[in-house]
């Protein structure tokens, strides 16, 4: 084949096999992760790529096996200083209380009004039973497709207290990178997220280039049944079917996907049971941790490495100890992301 | 471009892109559907397929959001005289009785010996709730897998009564040609079936070129725990996630999926919920039944029609009445289809 052929023909067969594979083609000569500064962390993911889809390789591993699983809060955007989602369900509560106006002196309801009327400090009232009945209270009951649209409009006008943007524009450059560089080189990226399944279905798409399919979350049951004119539907239940936490995440893994991924990325000790599982498997695995250590351009919180505690997406010392026995990869924000937002 | 080179960009295009895609490349000119007779429903698959896939058409569907679902047992391959799975279950006996002699006189581990010694009538006296807890007694506690090792030996070895073929090969080669012609139009194909969700994904890649993540199916839970090496696996456990079947169908494509499919083709009553929720959806929708009125090549039963009731797999005339009044297409194996098995 003469060179001007060959290149027309590369050209082409090149072309139509990123559009039919869905992905952006594989980038030869530039750098993948140019928001990566170079370090261990970034090495890690170039070689683990790099080994998993060198053909003939020792490591190789055939496409359809490519599998890596990403929590969302803290791994692929911002979650202080509370959960996108957790803020979606108490500012639902207004319209709740509107229509059941008893419910404004009974708590949680009252305290949630309390927290929206500019008393922050009354979040920490909230326990965990406390958001499970607001999450029932919010959404039992509603049809799949009325859930969808709410959480729609919310998204498109909700901001975030400090960068006074939408949520959905707080996702890590660097992890966007990486999402990207994985899915061109054959890789199917989950999110593998402690939040609803549901509602970071709406947006994962668009944020993320990630299909509602490949999103596994705490998910509810739903109901099939019919309108007085036939038509089906269905309409969310307040039955747990998975708590996508801890265990609940390789659990979850099993029954959504299937297979074992290969890699792996989280940030808080409710991933741990995740990377064990990705690294438990069989040729080359990375699993990853990311530490906020940047209080300046986003967050520091631990406890690890004696950053301050908190009790949203804490990363212990004993996961960091857990980390550095494994062979997980942390990620230092501060030392390893040259930028942290696409807008900086 | 010149004739000789155009034909040879075309093969290197087609080749890549059709490896890419991980499936058969579209045939232009050649019938895609070979083994179906001219008639209503062949012609309702091509003018869905055309329709979906016509830029600029009026019921062009983007290619991310083309989805179609499958029951499998009776609808891509035999289920008379008795589900496969049962079958599995139904030999696991006597290892289990092995194991554990005093189950040897209790029913419903009793009545399954009997059966196996050949008393082939005593299946009628097992109902479901023996089933269950024969599934439940051979399946609980096992590691997922060592479950996929013993799944995967018995269907290298286990043979059908009347063809002594592998189950295996007893799928039907006209819905085979369907889910290929789907895949070349950039559909994403799933099965959804009653059976359960790890035996089917045992075999849903090599029988069908469906991946693990694409089978949805009546799926128990799995717990977390850790060998005394520290390793970690996932146990089987005996709790119940989703019932795949009727309501449960729908409920499991929007868990699973969490996409409305375009097309669904099932066989039983089990599968009305499905076809009901998938018509359900705007724009161009097929749902279909496949009606087993061929007792020479493979089995006639109903009761629709007046054909032989069956326990396993009814197809009753109100599901027949309703997919009438619904416009779901009804496939007569007897003269929709040209052939039956690949080895015909």
């Amino acid at each position: 084949m003469n060179t001007r052929f060959s290149i027309i023909v590369a050209e082409l067969v090149f072309g139509l096999g990123a559009l039919l594979a869905g992905s952006l083609p594989a980038l030869a000569q530039t750098d993948p992760l140019p928001s990566w500064n170079d370090g261990a962390a970034k090495q890690a993911i170039v070689t683990f790529v790099k080994d998993t889809t060198a053909k003939g390789g020792p490591k190789f591993v055939p496409p359809a096996e490519r599998v890596a699983t990403f929590d969302q809060d803290g791994t692929l955007w911002v979650e202080q200083p509370m959960y996108s989602q957790v803020m979606y369900i108490l500012e639902s509560v207004p319209a709740l209380v509107k229509a059941k106006p008893e419910l404004a002196k009974v708590t949680p309801f009252s305290t949630v009004l309390e927290i929206l009327k500019g008393d922050r400090a009354a979040v920490a009232k909230l326990t965990m039973p406390d958001l499970e009945k607001l999450a029932a209270a919010t959404l039992a009951g509603m049809p799949v497709e009325t859930f969808e649209a709410q959480a729609k409009k919310w998204l498109a006008e909700a901001k975030d207290p400090r960068w006074k943007r939408p949520y959905t524009e707080l996702t890590y450059l660097p992890m966007q990178e990486v999402l990207k560089y994985l899915r061109a080189n054959g890789y199917r990226t989950y999110i593998v997220t402690g939040g609803g399944q549901d509602f970071v279905r709406v947006y994962s798409e668009a944020v993320y280039g990630i299909p509602p399919e490949q999103v596994i979350g705490t998910a509810g049951g739903t109901k099939y049944g019919y309108a007085t004119d036939g038509k089906p539907f269905l309409t969310k239940e307040p039955k747990l079917l998975l708590n996508d936490n801890n265990a609940g995440k390789p659990e979850g893994i099993h029954l959504m996907i299937g297979r074992r991924p290969l890699m792996s990325v989280g940030n808080s000790t409710g991933d741990q049971q995740m990377l064990e599982y990705t690294k438990a498997g069989d040729g080359a695995r990375l699993s990853m941790l990311v530490l906020h250590d940047d209080a300046k351009r986003e967050y520091a919180y631990g406890p690890a490495k004696g950053l301050p505690a908190t009790k949203v997406g804490a990363f212990t010392q004993a996961l960091y100890d857990e980390a550095t026995k494994q062979g997980w990869i942390v990620i230092s924000m501060k030392d390893d992301w040259k930028k942290i937002f696409a807008f900086d």
